[in-house]
This record gives C-alpha cells, structure tokens and sequence, in this order.
C-alpha cells in the first residue's frame, strides 16, 4: 500500500473574508510530516478541525506577502510555542516575509521554546529548495503583483516490494534483502544469477502535488508540473471578470484548467474563489470545460494521491 | 426610549485556540458609532455574523500587546480598505501597538483608502481619553505582565424629554422648546414662571460599560468603575488554579465577582476562559457565590444596556 500523501484543504477563499470561505492555508502530509502552504488568518482556529497533530509539522512554505496568505502565521508560530513544541520549525518563503516573521517573534512571541529557521527563496528560479529522505520540494515561480511562488512537492520513489515467494523459494538471506531491493541481483550456491526484477515488484510510482497561488497564468507549469497528480491552481475569477483577473495578476477557472490541461495532470483543483461568488458553480463549469477532472477545493476538503 | 447601547462578544477565549472560543475583541454600538474593544485573531471573519456594519467603526480601543488581543487587527484593517472605507479611522492603545500598526500598514496594506490615527494611552492613568457629543471613554489602568488598560464606556446624559401636554397647554412656541430642555424656565405672557420641571420629564440615566481585560484585581476599580450598568471582567481561571491567576497576572472568576461586587455593577459578565475548561460552568458557579448579577461571554453574546 502507499504510503500517506493527502492535500487537506484549510482555507480556499482570497482577500475578503466571507461567510463560506477562509483565507488560504492548506497542509500536506506526506508520510506523517506536516508541511502548511501558507498560512491566513484563522489557520490556527481552523487547524482544530483537522485531528492532525501540531507536533509533526517540520515546515511551513508560503508563496507571498499577501495578508491573506500570511496574517495567521504570528498566531500559529506561537500557539504552537504555547503548546511546547521543542523540535525546530523550518519557514520558506519570499526574503519580505523572513523581516515579518522576526518582526513578530520579537514583538510577541520571542519567548517561545522551539527555533525558528527562515529560508528565502527565490522566486525567479524553478529549483529544489528542500530535500529529505522522503520527497523534494521545488520552487514554482509565480507572475503576480509581488514577487511570489508555488510550491511542487515530489515524493521520492519508493524502493521496489520483494517477492516473499521468491525469496522463500531461492532460500535468500534477510542480510541479502535491502541489496536486492536497492536492485542487486542474487547469486544462488550452485552460480544461478537471480536478476532482482525477478524477486521484486515495482513500488507504486512516486506522486507529486504542485499548489500555484497567486498567479496569472505561466505556460512553463506544463513542463515544471507535468503529470503531477494534483495541481492546486487558483481561479479567483469566472470569464466574465477575466479583465479583473489580468488587473489583479490572477487566473480565471479556465485558465487555470488550462493549464492543468497543458501540464496533463491528473487532477486539478480550483481554489482562491473571489467573494463575489454565492457559490462556485460558474468556476467549476467553466474550468471543467477545458479540463474535466477538475474539483472545487472547499474547507475541510482532503485529497488523497 | 432610551438610545442604543449594546455590547457585541466576538471572542471571549484566551491565548490557546479552541473549537468553542475565538481570542479576545468585542464590539460596543454607542448610538450607531461602533466602538471595537481589542482585535484578537479572527475578529474580520466572526464580524460577519454580527450584522454590523462596517463602516460605522469610528474607534478602535487596544488594551495590551499580547497576541490573542491583537492579531486580528491587521487583517481587520486591510479589509476596511479593501471595502473602499473612506473616513479615518482612530486607533487607541499602549505605545508599543503604535510601531506594530505602523508595520503592518507598510507591510501589507500601505495603499489603503482611509487614514490610520493613533492614540497612544498612558496605561499608568485613568483619565478621559476620547470625548464626543455622546460619550466618553476613560483609560482603566489594569495589572498585567506587560502595560495594560481596560476601557470604561460612558454615555452622556440625553437632554429630558419635553411634556407634550404641558406645552400645548401654555401654548409654548417651538423655538423655546431646545432651552427648556438645556434647563430654562418658562414665562408666560402673563408673567407667571413655570419650572422646566414641569415641562420635561428626566431622561433616562447615564449608562456605562468597563471592559477589564487582562488583569490581576485592581482595588481602585471599586471606585472608577462605581455602579456602571455592565461590566466585563475577564474571570480567566476557577479557584483551583489561583496560584496560575498571580503567576500569569490573571484574575479567577471570583475575584472578577469580588470587584463587580466592590464597584456595586449592575451586571457582570466573565470571559478571557482559560482552553482548560471544556465548559465555564465551574467559573460561573464560583462567580455567582460572590455576586449573583453574574453571566458567561460567550461568542455571539450581544448585552443590550
């Protein structure tokens, strides 16, 4: 079975609060670390509703100096100095936000048991900003008002799963079996080369998730997220306020499946919804138009790759 | 009838978030000028349910830089911008608040469409500090780990109304009716003088609130705050953590009675709830033994005085 990958939708509207939406956050968890993408206002208040645990977060990625991707993160950062946390907190982000977050740990949480570490990223450059044992996470560069950044995060591969039946008919030692899955083939006594394709089966493909907000479109996502298995895209707009969209530096529902379209993922979902819309019915048609696997992103949503 | 005076609770929690409570900020309606007390995260999205309305906040009144007092305040004030509010808007609070505005306006929404005013409140001093043609606010010096005030809310008295019957009976000209009422006999064609008390009846009294939040008991508040129709007094923990009331500069909730008592309120409510409750039954119970005129803030809560 693979292991854990889900998208947990925690706020999808954009500037102006509403009734229905909050301001953009989302976490990722990914093998039972927890990455925030962004973080507004009411992120901490909303996390309750998850169940997942304050604990496992390792790190926090924002895409921009926007309010209402950031004005939850002084509250976040330091309920969770409230909480105890001891373990470091990792912060990426545009070089603004990094004067921000010191701004606010020293005016009201300076106190706090844990540290805080802030990388900046560049937001001109599609690069790996982060690497562990179990994924990569690469910048995507953003056109909108400020400098700005999407976040694509790729799962390493997994090794492949051995053929108990194999090994138990080979009689091949356990000391023999992380080689084998690493792609060693096995010897048998009487000189029998085993290939390890034939004592394994392939691990399921690795997955990848690229969260782009805010931006107009940029046609090198097609290439930047080509096949991932979800993109979160915004589509603050229907094509009847495209004008707004081109002012604002945002994407229509379409243009956003546009783009989903061109990069051939497997699913797309829509989010950043403008106050405007009662509901998002217009979004989800005009997106599923260009691109049918499309879903309305809403809070409390979770998407398992 | 008397003219509107209405305390709204938006959230009546403490610093740790909770599925039942929002962080600090209330807001009081003066005849239709909307005073906000604190700002605490969350405040622009909860606001929505008040039915207020936006654009009748004149002042915003701050008592202490702790976090779950503040930080909604930014989000709050981006969004009047965004909401095209025109007419300036007068902050009040410790120094320290000041440089805190004064970032995150440059920060974040430095191209809002209204100016920013603000007061900075000596918190060592209870004086007046805001004064219109209908109210007063005076500073409450409060006792906290950091500089701190509460805000004591005071209508002015309304001019009597003026006795329909006596002045159609001394065919009283309507020119002379204002006079009366600031006071001013009334002399007949004859020459006989009639008491104004005979012609108006006495408006309703003066009401008041006092917002005291966060604090240890204040002694002097017996007085400041004598006979007010409401008072809120955070009542953060039960007797059994007193000892974490001294350590954190807090008041339980019946030390929040003993003050209601002492300055012979008409009503009190408690809020600032510790996250360690999971109802404020215990806190209301030990309130009540001290002073029966007691009530549990909780969110939505709206006091008519």
């Amino acid at each position: 079975m693979a292991q854990k990958f889900d998208v947990h939708i925690i706020g999808c509207g954009s500037a102006l609060p509403t009734r229905r939406h909050l301001p953009s956050c989302q976490v990722v968890d990914v093998r039972d670390k927890l990455l925030l993408l962004d973080c507004g206002e009411g992120a901490q208040l909303a996390w309750r509703t998850t169940g997942l645990n304050w604990q496992r977060i390792t790190h926090i990625f924002l895409t921009h100096a926007h309010g209402d991707h950031v004005f939850g993160l002084p509250g976040f950062l330091s309920t969770m100095g409230l909480l105890g946390r001891k373990s470091p907190l990792y912060l990426h982000g545009p070089a603004s936000l990094k004067d921000y977050v010191e701004y606010s740990k020293a005016h009201f949480f300076d106190d706090i048991s844990y540290e805080i570490h802030f990388e900046i990223v560049d937001t001109t450059k599609h690069q790996c900003i982060f690497e562990d044992r179990s994924m990569e996470v690469w910048s995507l560069p953003l056109k909108h008002r400020i400098p700005c950044c999407g976040y694509l995060i790729k799962e390493k591969p997994e090794l492949p799963h051995i053929r108990k039946e194999m090994i138990d008919f080979y009689e091949i030692p356990i000391w023999a079996i992380n080689n084998i899955k690493a792609g060693a083939d096995w010897k048998t006594p009487t000189g029998e080369v085993i290939p390890h394709t034939r004592l394994t089966t392939p691990a399921e493909p690795a997955r990848a998730y690229a969260y782009c907000s805010d931006t107009m479109p940029v046609q090198e996502m097609a290439t930047w997220c080509e096949g991932v298995n979800l993109m979160y895209h915004e589509g603050t707009y229907a094509d009847s306020e495209s004008q707004l969209a081109e002012k604002y530096f945002h994407s229509t529902a379409r243009q956003a499946a546009s783009i989903a379209q061109a990069a051939k993922v497997k699913q797309l979902v829509i989010g950043h919804f403008s106050s405007r819309y009662d509901n998002e019915n217009i979004l989800f048609k005009e997106a599923q138009e260009v691109f049918e696997n499309t879903i309305l992103a809403h809070e409390g949503l979770k998407i398992t790759l």
